[in-house]
Parts: structure tokens; C-alpha cells; sequence
């Protein structure tokens, strides 16, 4: 089959493998309804993670059960299922507490911008429906795997609750998907942080009530002016940059929260000044298993369209195309037809 | 009258000064009860902090009103009030949200080893009992102005409650007293990390379950063991170095929630490994007006003795011995009696 290798930093394949087979028996064998290239695929893309060998990329995923390993017990062949990019057996005491991204078996998934999968520990990570839903909702379905999962962490995580100010930095496809997280978590408003047109429509699309296009200390002092002087009781950090952190943290009101979900790079807390600035952190890979019903739900009964966050669809032939759009910002996030 | 002057690293004097003065309108001035020594008075006196004039110690206390400023509604002359070592408005919008802490008008109290004090923005900081307490009560109020509503304040921000498990990192008065906060929020396991039989002793008579008096990685092994491999929910971080701190976050699970309290000195936080962690953390100078009346009521019922952190009682003339013994571990808090 055809599958999207990267070999170095900027050199993304879209080559034939083998097809994945059943290694453990608690895998499954999915073939996808449709793949995605994740924000942090580019990390790697740009070099700013080091790449040793060829890397079968793409952890996000949604599809058909082809294949169960004699293990598996709660799915089988012919159901549409999603899973989380974190593998997590759900039964360990990290999961049974909500962290399944920190499982004791975590796995992250791999090789999944290509038609078939491997999913291991299938019975902790995988989420099946009912019914095999209709094709305009697989966008939002694999949305729902790790980008919605995520910017749904990112405003848990930073405190999101009904009535509440949440601000939003970054405007990836993490940072629109907390925008729509917060959102649905009630919080009254939702000031998103951009300076792209195209992303700032789709950020009032999905929930902002305000848009700031300046950054650090401006940004800052703009939050400030929207919020009486105060800060937000919510900031979800979506970038991971010592810049993005430091922003975040400034935007926050003492006491206030800040969800971190963008990988750091580079990214150090001086202790003395968390301190006296009283602003709480967590952060970490989404737990998306914790969400993953909840959110498939809220799909398939068309209360979100998660969906959305794709604004460029290409056939998984065009992957390196779809890297590039993302890395060069023409794209927020790429869909891949199978 | 005396009162105690830090004119530089160990050298702490008991000399004749002015009495203190309304300055302004929102001040008033108390005839202390009682004072002592708080283990953040240590770091300036042994050089972790800069002394770069002569300075004023002394910043927990309780006592009799004996003069209010002109704007002063909430107290009156002969009123016993006690105070937060933060001195706050309680009417700001961070004084709302239970940061007292980080008030708009914050001042930090001073010249507290004194017979008599001023104290700045009485109406929002002071809180005055019904009645005159007995002596014996007077100690364990004024625990409550500092040393109690700092551990509280630990205990609060690890998220402690009812049945949870809470590590507390630090066996000086602030740790003994996040023991005591986290028996009275409901902890079911309290595990002290102590190497002091007297501390391990004072911890167990506030409501420890267990000691363990190894540090570091062997430390973290050793919660590990008794957690099932899991780590705890809350830990509390009573110490502030980067010793203490990485011990802090190790002994949580993921998940988990540190609150810290030690004023970190040379601590950073690698955000990358905070990341995939997934530990949550908030600290600060204790908002302890937030909890003050509620610790005030515990201690005037009788349900609480903080008090009995106090293991040395020294007439003030005698507050250097009192420096050096907490310096040197010899007491773990100094009452000083005027």
C-alpha cells in the first residue's frame, strides 16, 4: 500500500510499504475513512525534532475494523471505530484517574497517513458507533481522534467553565478546536489571539466573541483592556513556544489557569516568578480517551462540526503538498482522501 | 519600644525604635498578643536573600486594636484582630476571586517582632473575634495569620480532599501545618517526608499516616511503593529549592496536583518534561485572608491546635537565639512572648 514516510526534515514520501499485520493480540487492523496531518507532524517536518530513521507518519485516525488480534473483546470487524493518538489500555490506574495519555502501557500511534493501521492495546483505545456513520461526518469524527481532543484538554485543563473569560493563543487547528471547546464549555468569552484573516473568521465561527491580532506584551496588554485590568480565569496555550508560554501566563489572572497542550520547544519556568504571578499549570499529550465519547457524540447528533478545522482536502498521493501548505501557513489543516 | 532589625546575613539585633504611626487613613495600629518567627524570615538572615538596609522583621501577628486610622469601618480600639502577613483590600477583583494575595494594593507586613505594629489597609486584612480569646488560644491564632495559612493554602491548591492521598515535602512549621490542612480537608493517606524524629513525631500528632524519611529519587521510590506504583494525587511543597521541588513533582502522579509554597530560590521548570509529566502546579504567598475567618473559627472551637508547632518561647529581647535555632534546626518555630 501507499504510505507517507519522512525521511529528514522537509523530505516527506508518500511511498509503497507493506501492509501493517497483527504484531500483539490485543491489535487491531482499521482501514481509514480518512487521515490528517497533525501540527505536530511539523515539528519534525521543520527539523526542530531530530528525525534518525524513516518515520511512518500520521496518528490520526478514524475507520473500519478489518482485523482483530485474538485478544480484543469490544470490537469487532465491520465496526467504524476512533481512537485517541495516545494508546492507553483504559484500565491502568492512570487511566481509571483520566490520564490516559500517561497509561502505563502508552503507546503513541504511528503510520496512520496511510489506508490500513495497526492500533494497538484496540480494546483501552478504540471507541466504536453504533451505526457506521455518514461520510459528511468523518471529518469531524477524526477531528475528534487528537486536534478536537486536544484543544478540548487544553480547556479543561485551563479551568473552562460556564460564565467564564478564556483566552486562546494560537491559531492552529488546536487553538480554533479550543476556541470551539470552550465554547461548548459555556464560558462567556472567548478572546482568540491571531493576526490571520482566515483563521479569525474561523475562530468567530467557532465561538470567539474577540479577536486580538497583537502579541506578546501588546497582546497582553489588550487582554488586559478587554478583562478590566484583571487577565482571564482560562488561557489555553496552543503553540509551545517560550514566547506562546510567556504570552499565555501573562494573559492569565492570579489565580487563573493555564492548559498547555502545544508541545514545548525550548520552553523554561523560572520558579520565583510563577510564584509571585500565581498562575496554576497543566499541561501534557491530551488525554483524548477521557473526552473521546463525549466528543464522538456531540458529532454524530451535529452539536459540533469539528470538521471544519480542514480547510484543504488532498488525495494521500499529494501528502508532501499538504506539509508544505500547513508548514507555509497556506493551510490550517490538511484532510488526506484514501 | 524594641523590635527586631536584620542588618545583615546572621546578624539580627533587639533594639529601641519609634513606636509606629497611623500614616495613612486605612491604617491601624495593634498591641501584638504574641509574635514569632517564620521560616522565610531564614532566608534573608542567611544571605538567600539580599540585605541591603536594615530591615524591619516580623510579619505574622494578632492582637489588641489600640488606634485606627480615619477611614478604618470594620475594627475598633480594643477589638483582637488577626491578619494576614499579605496585606490586601479585599475588595479588588483579585481579592474577590481568593487571591488576596496578589490584591491590587498588596504590601507585605513588616516590624511584626515588635510590641507593637502598624497595619496597612486594616479593613480589608484584619479579622476581629467576638471576643477577647484566653492565652492559651492566643499561639494557635496566630499560627493562623502565616505558618497555617500557608500549609492550608498548600493543601488547597494540591487540590486535598475527602479520602485522597497527599504527600507533604518538608517538615518545617509550614509542612507540619500542610499535614494538619490536609487531615482537615479529608486526606485519608498523609505521607510526611521527614528525617527528624522530633518533626516526624509533631507530624504524626497532626494527622500523618506515614513517614518516610528518605529524599530524593530513593524518596519518590519510596511513595511509589506505598502508592501501588501510582504516586499521589496532591503533594505539597513546602520547602522551595530545586531539591525539594523536583521531589515534589516526582512524588505525584500523573494527573497530580503540587501546590508549592517554599519561596523558590534557583528553581526552574523544564517545560518539555513538565509537559510529559502531566503535573499540574500552583503556588504563591498564601492568599491566607481567604481562609483566615474559617482557620480562626477551627482554632476558637478547639477543633485545631496549630499553636503546638511553637517548640521554643522566647522573650523578644532573645529573638537572635531565636534566628539561630531555627537556623541550625534546633526549633522548628519560635514564639516570641512581649
Amino acid at each position: 500500500m501507499l504510505a507517507t514516510m519522512l525521511y529528514a526534515p522537509g523530505d516527506v514520501r508518500c511511498e509503497e510499504v507493506d501492509e501493517p499485520k497483527i504484531l500483539k493480540p490485543t491489535d487491531v487492523i482499521i482501514r481509514l475513512s480518512a487521515t490528517c496531518i497533525c501540527g505536530s507532524d511539523l515539528w519534525p517536518f521543520r527539523g526542530a525534532n531530530e528525525v534518525t530513521a524513516p518515520m511512518a507518519m500520521g496518528h490520526e485516525y478514524c475507520g473500519i475494523v478489518v482485523e482483530v488480534g485474538s485478544a480484543v473483546r469490544t470490537v469487532r470487524p465491520g465496526q467504524f471505530v476512533v481512537g485517541s493518538f495516545c494508546l492507553s489500555d483504559n484500565t491502568c490506574p492512570h487511566c481509571r484517574f483520566g490520564f490516559q495519555s500517561s497509561c502505563e502501557q502508552r503507546e503513541f500511534m504511528t503510520g496512520a497517513q496511510a489506508p490500513l493501521a495497526r492500533v494497538p492495546l484496540a480494546d483501552g483505545t478504540l471507541v466504536a458507533t453504533d451505526e457506521i456513520p455518514s461520510d459528511d461526518l468523518i471529518p469531524s469524527l477524526l477531528a475528534t481522534s487528537d486536534v478536537l481532543g486536544t484543544g478540548w484538554y487544553a480547556a479543561d485543563a485551563a479551568g473552562v467553565q460556564e460564565g467564564s473569560t478564556a483566552v486562546v493563543v494560537g491559531d492552529g487547528a488546536v487553538g480554533l478546536m479550543g476556541v470551539l471547546a470552550a465554547k461548548q464549555m459555556g464560558a462567556a468569552r472567548i478572546i482568540a489571539m491571531s493576526r490571520h484573516k482566515t483563521r479569525q473568521d474561523l475562530a468567530l465561527e467557532f465561538g470567539a466573541t474577540d479577536i486580538i491580532s497583537e502579541r506578546g506584551d501588546e497582546g497582553v496588554a489588550r487582554i488586559k483592556d478587554l478583562t478590566g485590568g484583571v487577565g482571564a480565569e482560562s488561557v489555553l496555550e496552543c503553540v509551545g513556544t517560550q514566547e506562546s508560554m510567556t504570552q499565555a501566563i501573562n494573559c492569565a489572572r492570579p489565580g487563573g489557569k493555564i492548559g498547555f497542550v502545544g508541545v514545548p520547544h525550548g520552553v523554561q519556568f523560572d520558579g520565583q516568578s510563577l510564584f509571585f504571578q500565581q498562575k496554576s499549570l497543566l499541561g501534557g499529550p491530551a488525554p483524548v480517551r477521557r473526552f473521546l465519547p463525549y466528543l464522538m457524540d456531540l458529532v454524530l447528533d451535529r452539536t459540533i462540526n469539528p470538521g471544519k478545522v480542514f480547510d484543504l482536502e488532498l488525495p494521500l498521493a499529494d501528502v508532501a503538498e499538504g506539509y508544505r501548505a500547513m508548514d507555509e501557513r497556506r493551510a490550517v489543516k490538511t484532510l488526506l482522501r484514501l
